[in-house]
């Protein structure tokens, strides 16, 4: 590691980058769970995104103060609510309410035992959800049939559940009869919607799971959710295991399309990964897989078709169709995934071929329907979905990013891996290269958030112009003589080194790379430009701009406004939502009303079809620039 | 085989026995179906249990004159409506309206090829039926998508399916892209009520069959139906694969709780059974499996759950608890039916543990819940299902009557298979006893209808009296001294013996197998007139018996009058019903409304419980005489 890298601290692990595009470690106690975010990010959704549950009933409003944590080592500020919550002696000893503590450094977090049953969870961006999970559970203690009571065991059940209008699977025809016999007819029914798909000796009702899957392209998370809180109870994370079929959607349609064996080894590849992920999330937790009786999964079309076993040619060639925007009435075996054999499964709908389960998850997990402000939902990625709209009108495009943003097409590019530069800050009058690189380790190449970052701060030391052309010789010595230095030919083109001379392996941005960006954010810039006059609106209007995915987590707003991508509002404005396709199927599975929310946006979304409008080349040239 | 067995032809085969007990066969020309029925069926009747399809639309009550054939070889006498469907010369050429035409003697009968697509059938006990399948199919020559119109592929077949509300089975997800674009979007929905099953290329609306099985403790009856015209197309039956485990529901039971592997046996036993027979009924009538959308089972209590994997414990031991009445949304694949693997199954619904889908189905067959006639319908078995009354009001329970009509516990007692003696008839003057005997074989033994018969005549000629007690020899001498000769002792007790002095091994009805069959009588007799007492009717208010099963049919009114199985009423009045469960089935099949009826009789029938009534035993020990 080179002294221009990240400043290493006594205990040889790297101190936080200096900057706010760099993250910090949050440490949560008694569990021990450890979790690196953006800096700002609240102690409540660092918590949340993570599995680490936190008392709550307003929403991360600051108003319940039920979200009582303890900052055992680092600083957070007293926020103004604070002091109702807390007394002198209290606030001295770090306590604070964790929906308006923003972590700004490393904090080890002292999280208490839950005290209240919630009756409603925070999920999403902020969304305060009223708990009505579809698997809802019912102790009964029932009468023991006698000759003059013959009621069949099932029908002995389904009476008691008055409440419930119930159709039962053969599941519980096949066990009622030993399970209500072993249990003295003191049962839990276990009741998914309208089916009920088991009957559990004794009472329990304290014990139902869910988990929610994001289906990435790329990655894959899920989150063991205790429906009955609504609290995350465990999260798990892996790379897709059908990556060894190509990095992106095409390339996995064109490999089902190329070898008719390929279909089913990219669904058992999915289905191989959705396994895992439910072992890890249940080991975890000590949760029993036949204690999760529902699973939702949110992920794009090409990934939810091949999920489920689906031909998804139709999707790579025009007039790019889907089989279904929606698929009702699942099962989790349908989807592979190893839990009670009658759990349900609820797969987000989508509104077209690329625009995903994903895209309608996250604007469900974003309020995009019920917020009155016109805000704009980007989900960045090598097809980047695009919603614009209020609670009046919501439009949705998708714009061909490409695979800059992913690593790809780039000369040193790389996933967000450990050694992958994230941050990078540059200081023309010392002539210095600051860089942030994920984990303990030497600069290995450049992930999406460092090249936004780069290509932001050359552009902003003028070592970059408008058009996207590195600066000559000349004019760089004039910026700084240091950082003249770093302009360097390589491989017959020029580059930009961002790690020092004494590196061994160079990690360098090149002209070529930064056309690729300029691709990338011209694609994604023509989207959001187009949508806002089909809405009738101008930049200033937008009130909120909400990056999507990992990707936009770990996004300067600056850099990205900075680069074009972003519309130029304040950066305040521009908010990292986190991983509002998996908050979307948490969403699903904690209520049925937001579940049935998934499927109207399916009628209040327009698609606007960039594809076969006769401007959009003139247009995107037009976006290639950077501003000036 | 002896001078007192059945007469011997020419050709060697038997004769049909002069008795009207006696079966006559019938063969159908072009099919060349062959099949043996009690004398007085009429041809339509005969055909169509046998799955031979011939025209009708009014039900065999000889008004629609579409049901003609011509009688080839044997006599049919011209009934009071041939007249008016044919003229003098075609009368004389044979032909005749097949519901008037009573097979009184062997007729080979030529079936025209069916004229008319149907819009009814006849099925049950002479019931018209409209035909209201579940399976539909439609053809549907849909838009092929564009840029402009990206429905997705199985939303566009379901808006296509304007009339239908339906939702898609996964199948459908997996299969329409391909169907769609190999078929040029020219393509068969299968829609099963509300389910979207299957999309077909082309156009096989033609095509469409269900399977009706009557899964029966001792035999299996598989009925192939073309679900578009109503018609049979191939019928089988064959032993159940679960006789090794015991001849009863109780013994299978039994084997069940004695050992845990053996309930999974027991299931797949059943399901070969069923099976197997699909494989013969769709090759005989050159049928793929995958052509078969939906199938209907009729079968007791133990047989349903058995099939579906049921234990059936609670229904073996005191309060008898089914797991349900009725299994709403069954796959074919649920009872291992081997036919399309979305197909969906119809259980017939079920009363009590003893009072099973198979009498239900029945109940439904004999419309008893649409006749204004006070009706009894009897389903002789080991377990006696009884339903008495009409369209007001129905009564039904269950009589043990033990196995005596299966053959068991009699001394020469076997079930009707070639070699059973089926008719007797005992000539005091000639001292002879004239024998019918199922098949072309030597009389191995007695089956149930023989045993009926048998003790019925040596009542009638005063070999036994009224009390059950055979003769004594000079009373016997006093009858014929013949006969008297054939009272013997075997194995220690008084027989009397059926087959000659010369038979190898001679066939007998011994004093315990005439107690036998009181005590089987007595319980069933106590039954109906329990019920009747209940209806506050007598006996000469009832208009009709009905006779169901395989054993009904070729029992003799007379005889069953005559040992007070049955009501004193003119002979005419008792009527072999024929496989009502597995017509019941049929039912179900051609009309989702006969299938709604099934589960109403749910609620419209009472059930009577005998075994917990005080003066059961007294009134089943006053029906253990013969009537004087």
């Amino acid at each position: 590691m080179t002294a221009d890298s990240v400043p290493v601290r006594e205990d040889g692990r790297p101190a936080p980058p200096p900057e706010p595009t760099a993250r910090v470690r949050l440490r949560f106690e008694p569990s021990g769970v450890q979790v690196s975010v953006p800096p700002g990010v609240t102690v409540f959704e660092a918590a949340s995104w993570n599995g680490v549950a936190i008392d709550s009933t307003c929403g991360g409003h600051g108003t319940c103060r039920k979200c009582k944590v303890r900052i055992a080592a680092g600083e957070v500020p007293v926020s103004r609510h604070d002091p109702r919550a807390f007394d002198a002696e209290r606030l001295r000893q770090g306590w604070r309410l964790a929906c308006l503590a923003q972590a700004t450094g490393d904090l080890t977090v002292e999280v208490p035992p839950l005290t209240t049953r919630p009756k409603a969870a925070t999920v999403g961006v902020g969304r305060q959800v009223i708990l009505r999970p579809a698997v809802q559970k019912r102790y009964l203690e029932l009468a023991e049939p006698s000759l003059a009571d013959q009621t069949p065991d099932v029908e002995r059940i389904v009476r008691a559940l008055d409440d419930l209008e119930v159709i039962p699977d053969l599941h519980v025809y096949r066990r009622a009869g030993r399970v209500l016999r072993a249990a003295d007819f003191k049962v839990t029914a276990v009741v998914v919607g309208t089916a009920l798909i088991d009957v559990e000796p004794g009472d329990t009702t304290a014990r139902r799971y869910g988990i929610a899957f994001d289906l990435g392209t790329t990655t894959v998370v899920a989150t063991l959710l205790d429906l009955a809180t609504g609290a995350p109870a465990a999260v798990a994370s892996m790379l897709n295991l059908q990556q060894p079929y190509g990095a992106d959607v095409i390339s996995r349609i064109s490999a089902a399309m190329l070898d008719p064996a390929a279909l089913d080894r990219l669904r058992d590849a999915a289905r191989d990964t959705l396994a895992r992920l439910t072992g890890e999330v249940c080991a975890r937790a000590g949760v029993a897989r036949e204690e999760v009786y529902e699973i939702a999964l949110a992920g794009n079309a090409t990934m939810v078709h091949l999920a489920l076993g689906i031909d998804p040619e139709p999707l790579g060639v025009a007039p790019f169709v889907m089989a279904a925007r929606s698929f009702p009435e699942l099962l989790a075996g349908d989807l592979g995934v190893p839990v009670h054999p009658r759990a349900r499964a609820v797969v987000l709908p989508a509104l077209g071929a690329y625009v995903g389960g994903d895209i309608v998850a996250g604007a469900l997990a974003a309020g995009m329907d019920r917020d009155r402000r016109l805000r704009l939902l980007i989900d960045v990625g090598t097809n980047c979905e695009i919603v614009l709209g209020d609670a009046d009108r919501l439009l949705a495009t998708a714009a061909p990013a490409g695979p800059a943003f992913e690593g790809a097409q780039i000369r040193c590019g790389m996933r967000a891996a450990p050694g992958a530069i994230e941050t990078v800050r540059i200081d023309p009058a010392a002539g210095r290269v600051a860089l942030g690189v994920i984990g303990d380790a030497a600069p290995a190449g450049l992930c999406g958030s460092g090249l936004v970052d780069a290509v932001a701060e050359l552009r902003r030391t003028g070592l970059l112009d408008a058009s996207g052309r590195l600066a000559d010789p000349d004019a760089a010595r004039r910026i700084s003589p240091a950082l003249a230095e770093r302009l360097a030919t390589v491989d017959g083109e020029r580059a930009f080194l961002l790690t020092g001379p004494d590196a061994a392996e160079p990690v360098y941005l090149s002209q070529r790379d930064i056309r690729e960006l300029q691709f990338a954010k011209g694609a994604i810039a023509t989207g959001w430009r187009l949508l806002l006059e089909e809405y009738g609106a101008a930049e200033p209007d937008i009130r909120q701009v909400l990056l999507a995915g990992s990707f936009g987590s770990y996004l300067s707003p600056a850099s990205a406004i900075r680069i074009g991508l972003v519309p130029r509002l304040a950066p305040t404005r521009i908010v990292s939502a986190g991983n509002v396709a998996g908050e979307g199927a948490k969403l699903a599975l904690l209520s049925a009303q937001e579940r049935a929310g998934a499927l109207a946006l399916l009628e209040e979304v327009r698609y606007v079809e960039l594809s076969d409008r006769p401007d959009f080349n003139d247009r995107f040239v037009g976006e290639l620039a950077f501003p000036g």
